[in-house]
């Protein structure tokens, strides 16, 4: 199996996370997330939105989107809630990182420390992220308050996903020391048996 | 069942379209997607990112998540393939569906048609938009050009996904004629029996 993959990606993470937790071999292929001429050439005919991480699986089909892949491994494993409800909460915290949490963590993070050109993001711009990535780890630290992780009393796809980026939150200018619940939940999952860190 | 809705929203039109297909009943109140000053109030303790669609079932459990609340119902039903590569080719679809289509498509169309300020959106965003949701909707001719379907050869949470701002993108500026195979899809889709359109 083959993870065209990049070393700090929090997307390409989460599936090296749960890889880890399974216990499942594979292979890695870094690609590069600056510069990115290549990416048609190199994942065209694998993935239609030509990103990281693009999964290819013994049998040569590929898949992509962090969070299917996670869902793929994930199905039949202890890190998917066997209740319906509990499930459909797991998919709720997944949409809601791909659609809120990822685009302001993430894209804040890679102009800030790895774009190489960390005034590449405007004054206004920057504001609105910044702003953004307050109210989602808000929205964490809420729910966290009186739970030990998203759903459910386990670990699951939906704390692998979320863990990737904020863990890595201070690398977007985020202090997580504001929101103790989140800080504490970090912890928690980092604590986890099988858990690898980003730069494993 | 209660579903807090918008009749515009692309996002409670899926909830609508996959209920209607499945015969479920439920009951709608209408949310302003405009003045956004009650939300706390309406949907705090049902929705931790305070947007619609949010749906609470019978037994008063919340749900959340366009996608999550299509995954809930869909779940054992014919809108879900039984094949788990094909199911993983669904979550890959509709997790692209909220990172990528819906904050290029819904986002221009809501300025444009809906916020009541269509200048509202500043030229280099509009511009920005205006290209990432080409970009989105070449993806799809690219993808639709050999299949029927986006995933196997049925509908799918994915296609009715998909299909909620795919099929108002004229109202963003956007003209689907120029991806012939998109197209084509659209019809398809709107011709399956237990088809609603969004203002039903």
């Amino acid at each position: 199996m083959l993870l065209y993959d990049s070393p700090v990606s929090g997307n390409c993470y989460k599936v090296r996370l749960l890889l880890a937790h399974l216990g499942i071999p594979y292979e890695r292929r870094t690609v590069d997330v600056v510069d990115r001429s290549n990416r048609r050439e190199l994942l065209g005919e694998l993935n239609p939105s030509l990103r990281v991480p693009t999964l290819v699986l013994d049998d040569g089909r590929p898949l992509g989107e962090s969070n299917a892949i996670l869902c793929y491994f994930g199905e039949g494993t202890l890190f998917v809630p066997a209740d319906k409800y509990e499930r459909a909460q797991m998919f709720q915290w997944l949409f809601y990182e791909q659609y809120e949490l990822e685009p302001a963590l993430a894209v804040l993070r890679f102009w800030d420390t790895y774009s190489g050109r960390p005034d590449g993001l405007s004054g206004e711009r920057r504001e609105e992220l910044t702003k953004a990535g307050h109210r989602v780890l808000a929205t964490l630290d809420r729910h966290l308050r009186d739970r030990e992780f998203l759903v459910g009393d386990g670990l699951t796809l939906a704390d692998i996903s979320l863990y990737a980026y904020t863990h890595v939150a201070h690398e977007g200018g985020w202090d997580v020391d504001g929101y103790p619940a989140v800080r504490t939940w970090l912890n928690r999952v980092a604590a986890e048996p099988g858990h690898v860190p980003i730069d494993a």
